[in-house]
């Protein structure tokens, strides 16, 4: 059965933001490779290593992000995992499923079932390489939202992202939907970039991976990302930062003050 | 346990196109929504269905397609579905699937890892618009192959891959990588596009979806898509006008039929 949804992401996102003063994204980048290794004797480590996340994380989360790579490394546990995952993360809290997909319509509508209808999710990232029959299938239930990518700040971003201004003609071809239901993936490492996309994308809610616990780069990125002081509609994207800081049995008290600790520093360079 | 690959993809299809002198790629799409009603009733429908499809189609394919999203759909049961299908397919018949992943390099090693070393699939599509980050983890294992997206046939294809040259960019961008292991998804509409992207992807393997069972459209793939007559490195893949051409009892022998013809016309057309 798939969780009910009954709002939209829209909606969610600006209640959860006002209610909980949070603009932490937790990355659920739950590798297998990586949990702690006493966790690996239990029916489903990744599982049982995001709830205690969740419970740890939760009161310092915006939103979560579990990232669909991960999950299908391990296989059918790691689906079950991720069911479990969503169903559990509270009904407010909004939940992104980082998957970046891309296809034609057909294919792109059996993508929207499987995630916002059978999993769950409120969101999910995508890929626009395609173009707009990509993003169609994703409005046509105006619950659903998806987050294209437009900017992203891997090292091999330059070979097109960054050349021929694609970015900027994403921003633009962004501008033919709805607020309500696409928002940006903008990757945060130039002040000047983030800059020239905010401008472009005036009310998007834009998704910020890339950021580190440095206060230098956070600094910017508020500076020049933030849509106004009042509503910024940005989401700060912390995975391995968050969930890998600690391997031991205190891992989930770990991830749980740094968390707080991003959630704190955004609050103070944004002056609240 | 995963699938054993004792082979590359590149030696595999080499060696499948010699044995069964077919360029056919079958793309198994095999959504839940659109499988024969008689299936239903079973515990796991889409493995049924691509069971029977299978046992059809073999003598006339040189490749199998299927489709992550369809997969996805169906929950746990239909990745158990996927697996049980990859498992199935005949060892010398390369399998490649289609989920045109593209993100940073710990994501990307995760797909690999859950694609070619847990489900055992032969080669995957991929969303170059990352870049080099993306193309790179797959080529860590020889085995490994991926057709990267570099010109669709969709109608909205022109929004990004059709314009400012941006489907030249990326066939030059592929020319960095061995062409053991890195090729490129094609879609056939116009013959002139074709020439172009064969002419500086000479040398490497072609996925081309888009092609109907017209002999027109055929015809104009293999006269400029062909790398040469003795070894033409190209698949035409046909999903729907093989797999969904009759929904009664009699689905898997109309999809050999299919099949069949679509290999003839090939042959045919090629004055074999």
């Amino acid at each position: 059965m798939a969780k009910i949804r009954s709002r939209s992401f829209w909606s969610k996102f600006q209640d959860r933001w006002t209610q909980s003063g949070s603009l932490v994204c937790v990355g659920l980048d739950s590798d297998i490779s990586s949990i702690p290794s006493f966790l690996k004797a239990g029916s489903n480590p990744i599982w049982e290593f995001n709830r205690a996340l969740i419970d740890a994380t939760e009161a310092y989360s915006c939103c979560y992000k579990p990232n669909l790579a991960f999950y299908l490394k391990d296989g059918l546990r790691g689906l079950e995992a991720l069911k479990q995952t969503v169903d559990y993360i509270p009904d407010e809290i909004p939940v992104i499923l980082d998957c970046k997909v891309g296809d034609i319509g057909n294919t792109m509508a059996a993508y929207v079932s499987a995630f916002f209808d059978e999993l769950g999710v409120d969101a999910i990232t995508f890929n626009p390489l395609m173009g707009s029959d990509v993003a169609s299938p994703i409005l046509k239930d105006e619950r659903n939202f998806g987050f294209a990518l437009a900017l992203t700040s891997n090292p091999s971003a330059a070979d097109f992202l960054k050349s021929d201004a694609l970015a900027e003609r994403i921003s633009s071809w962004i501008e033919n939907y709805p607020e309500q239901q696409i928002g940006a993936v903008v990757g945060a490492t130039q002040s000047a970039e983030l800059e020239a996309m905010r401008k472009q994308l005036k009310g998007r809610i834009l998704l910020i991976p890339g950021v580190g616990a440095q206060g230098g780069d956070l600094k910017a990125v508020l500076d020049y990302a933030i849509d106004s002081p009042e509503s910024p509609k940005i989401l700060i994207n912390s995975s391995r930062g968050i969930i890998f800081k600690d391997s031991g049995r205190g891992f989930a008290d770990t991830a749980g003050q740094e968390a707080k600790k991003l959630r704190d520093e955004i609050h103070s360079l944004l002056n609240y």
